[in-house]
């Protein structure tokens, strides 16, 4: 696979550097070890910090900034931060109110985020984010990874923070956010981590629902790319997965993997939007792009988060972060 | 090519359905012809419209908003909107004060806005984009193509108009913003018009340089993917184009062509500014991202706008696009 690239074990430590020269009027860059911060810290309150393997960008350093993460550690490509990485980035970050640390489900993320915990002097509390359907019914449901619903939940917890909610009630908003919030991917082509191969082939004429963040196999395989097919399963799946009701409200996130281009991930989120309101499901936020990749794999999910008061005003406070901003 | 796509020849109205919907409080859509304009028109002053082939996305559509475009007319997929449907979307937005057509240099697309323009009752102005300097002595320059920097001109002739400038400043400052702006591109891979073949391949060692917007070959081949020694090419031919000399102030767009991950795209600019600094080039305003693509690409352009003090002054002005604002 050709890619854009010195040494692969200079990928992140370069592609870092151009991202926090890109936006230095938001971030800076602490090198050893990595951590992406907020330029301006926050004066009070509780800190969020988040992090995982790099290849999913703008997940997470993307989303530093007001009104979200005050810092992201971000791991080599694929592979979780260390703990004393994510210690060091509390360490800039965080007060005595203390730290939220919102964690993909996935067991080394948990497990490093678990470490780091134990070596913080301030109080911390874990937010595990397990928004993906795609393995309901196959395995355990505590094994649900983490996918593109993070953002979501990197946004409400970074809200309620800015907002100075308390720690508990920080910890409390990220887990009703994650809660609200299910999540269905399909890959059209797989990625290869810098300097290695491709995990495994999807066939000319075949689409991978369910799959992952990672290249990973997913639920199963259909031959057919036809948009409003794949948007009808994408959004079966997750209706079924919140229990959806007609009159319901719902923020829609159509996301991309990172190969596909935005005029295909439009057609996908009018598909989707066609479903819902077939549904009679109420969409009332919207957000297309790129928000959490897997390196250039063709392909997209689809995120539902189910809307109340409290979930709305803090997704609409401001926010200003290089990926996301209003 | 697998696309997310129902009938090809839906793709274009599908895509804007699902556009106009995801931003409905920035765009309004009309769809007999297609055109994208502000949902809340200028009260005053010279309108901008531009519009191309689609497959660009965010080009053009993704610019129509406040300090930037009042409306983009979007062809088929890398076909010329038709000059009805241009002077269509001038009708809707322009007034007394006239209109600037911002027109990529391509014989069709000049063509059908010339022929537009011959049916306005409002007075109008083409400026011309040709930025791409990877044909230089191979064809005329009067043929150069409009490539990247077309975001650049639109943003600065919106600027101008959203100021209040007069029908001749904007139409000065648009040229003299596409005179400033220089552009090289590169792929990695190329794209395919939905329902249609890719016209030609890339060798799976190769890298073709000077590639367009539309899949259409290059300058010439090497057999790297060296970001490093990428950049030094890109940044080199743009120099000699430019004429820049050490201490020059610039804006630095590395745009992804489509296909291309974003952490890869901040690898690229990474170097792209490491060989500026080396020139002793000043880079004031950066942006990295998919900000002109030709469909699924992998692939990058680098753009340089020589800066001085009107043309940062109208860049750093409020806009407020879907997808570029501050």
């Amino acid at each position: 696979m050709k890619k854009f690239l010195n040494d692969p074990n200079d990928f992140v430590s370069e592609s870092l550097s151009g991202f926090a020269a890109a936006h230095s009027d938001i971030v800076e860059l602490s090198t050893a070890p990595l951590v992406v911060r907020r330029r301006v810290a926050k004066r009070r309150g509780v800190a969020v910090v988040s992090g995982g393997g790099s290849g999913h960008e703008p997940l997470h350093v993307g989303y530093v900034g007001t009104g979200m993460l005050d810092a992201a550690c971000p791991g080599a490509v694929f592979t979780s931060p260390t703990p004393g990485q994510i210690a060091a980035a509390v360490k800039q970050v965080a007060r005595a109110d203390g730290v939220v640390l919102v964690v993909k489900n996935y067991a080394g993320d948990v497990k490093c985020f678990e470490l780091a915990r134990d070596m913080l002097e301030v109080p911390a509390e874990l937010v595990l984010v397990n928004d993906d359907v795609a393995m309901v019914g196959q395995q355990h449901v505590t094994d649900r990874r983490g996918v593109a619903g993070t953002v979501l939940v990197e946004r409400i917890v970074g809200a309620a923070a800015e907002r100075g909610l308390s720690l508990p009630e920080c910890k409390r908003m990220g887990d009703r956010a994650n809660q609200s919030t299910s999540t269905m991917g399909v890959a059209l082509t797989n990625c290869s981590v810098p300097g290695a191969a491709s995990t495994f082939e999807i066939g000319a004429d075949e689409v991978e629902l369910g799959v992952g963040l990672h290249g990973e196999p997913g639920q199963s395989r259909i031959k057919s790319t036809n948009a409003r097919e794949v948007a009808r399963l994408l959004v079966a799946s997750i209706a079924a997965d919140l229990k959806l009701a007609a009159g319901e409200t719902v923020l829609l996130m159509t996301n991309g993997l990172g190969g596909t281009p935005l005029g295909e991930l439009y057609l996908l989120h009018a598909m989707a939007l066609a479903e819902l309101a077939r549904l009679g499901v109420d969409v009332r936020r919207t957000l297309v792009g790129n928000f959490a990749t897997a390196l250039e794999s063709a392909g997209a999910s689809v995120t539902i988060m189910r809307l109340d008061d409290e979930l709305l005003s803090l997704w609409d406070s401001p926010v200003h972060t290089t990926a996301l901003r209003w």
